[in-house]
C-alpha cells in the first residue's frame, strides 16, 4: 500500500549521541519510513519536534545531500550564518559538502511536524559547536577520535 | 541559503507527454527544486494540482523509488487495486519496480500541493492505460515503439 499508515510505523526518540549531547534530543521522535515503504534509493523520516527539541546536533555532511519538507508548525533553522524560521509549506536542502553545520530548533510552543529525506551517512559528518565527530562508517567519538564512554554515568 | 524561495523558482507546467495525454497535466504546476538546491542524491518537486489535473499519467518506474509528502489539500492516489484520499500531512511511497501504476488527481475543489522525491528516471516507465511508453534513456513512444509526431495537430 503506498500510503503509509504512519500510526503503525514506530515512533522512538532513540539517538546514538552520547550524553551530555543526547539529551538535546530527547524530545524527536521520528518514524524511519524507508523500511516500512520498501524503497532503497533514498532514505526518509517524519519527524515531530516537541517544544525545546533539536533535530539533531549541528552537523553538515561530507557526502549526503539532505531535503527537509514542513508539515506543520515551525522551527528555527540554525546555522553559521544565522537563524532562519521554517514554516509549514516551507523547503530546505542541504547540499552534500558544504561546510556549514544546520540543525532545526524548535523554539515555539507546539509540537512541529517535517519530512526529511536523505542517504544514509556513509561520509564523515562534522559538528562546529561540540566535541562529537562521526567518521565515515564509523560510530560516534571525540574530535581526536578517542571513544565516548558508554553506559557508564 | 538552505531555505528555498519557492517564488524565486520557476514554476511551469510544461510536460513532454505528447497529445491527448498533456492535456490531463496542463493543470499540474511545478518547481524543480534541485537545480536550485544544489543536490544531486535525489531530485524533488514542488507540485501545485489545480482542480482536475493529474500529477502524471498512471505509471510505475522499473529502477526509481518515488516518494509523496503532501503539503496542502487532498488528492486521490489511483492504483489498480482501487483509490485512496491522500490528505495535507501524508506520504506515499512507491518502489521501483513494483508493477502497479499510480498517480494522483485532484478530484477536490482546491488546489492541492506537494512534494514528490524521486531520482531522474533511467529506466523504463511503463504506463497501464494508455499507448504510452517511456524507454531508458529515450523519449516518449508508442507501446510498439514507433514515435509521437511532434508539433502536428
Amino acid at each position: 500500500m503506498p500510503k503509509l499508515d504512519l500510526s503503525a510505523i514506530e515512533q522512538t526518540n532513540r539517538t546514538g549521541y552520547p550524553e551530555p549531547y543526547a539529551s538535546d534530543v530527547a524530545g524527536r521522535f521520528y518514524r524511519r519510513l524507508v523500511p516500512a515503504a520498501g524503497l532503497s534509493d533514498f532514505g526518509a523520516s517524519h519527524v515531530t519536534l516537541r517544544p525545546g527539541a533539536m533535530s539533531s546536533q549541528r552537523h553538515w555532511h561530507e557526502g549526503e545531500d539532505e531535503l527537509v519538507v514542513m508539515l506543520s508548525g515551525w522551527a528555527v533553522l540554525v546555522e553559521e550564518a544565522g537563524e532562519t524560521v521554517i514554516r509549514a509549506g516551507e523547503v530546505a536542502a542541504f547540499p552534500k559538502g558544504v561546510a556549514d553545520g544546520h540543525h532545526l530548533v524548535n523554539r515555539s510552543g507546539e509540537d512541529c511536524v517535517f519530512v526529511a529525506i536523505g542517504r544514509p551517512a556513509e561520509s564523515d559528518c562534522h559538528y562546529p559547536d561540540i566535541d562529537l565527530h562521526l567518521g565515515a562508517g564509523g560510530g560516534y567519538t571525540h574530535k581526536d577520535g578517542s571513544l565516548y564512554a558508554v553506559g557508564t554515568s
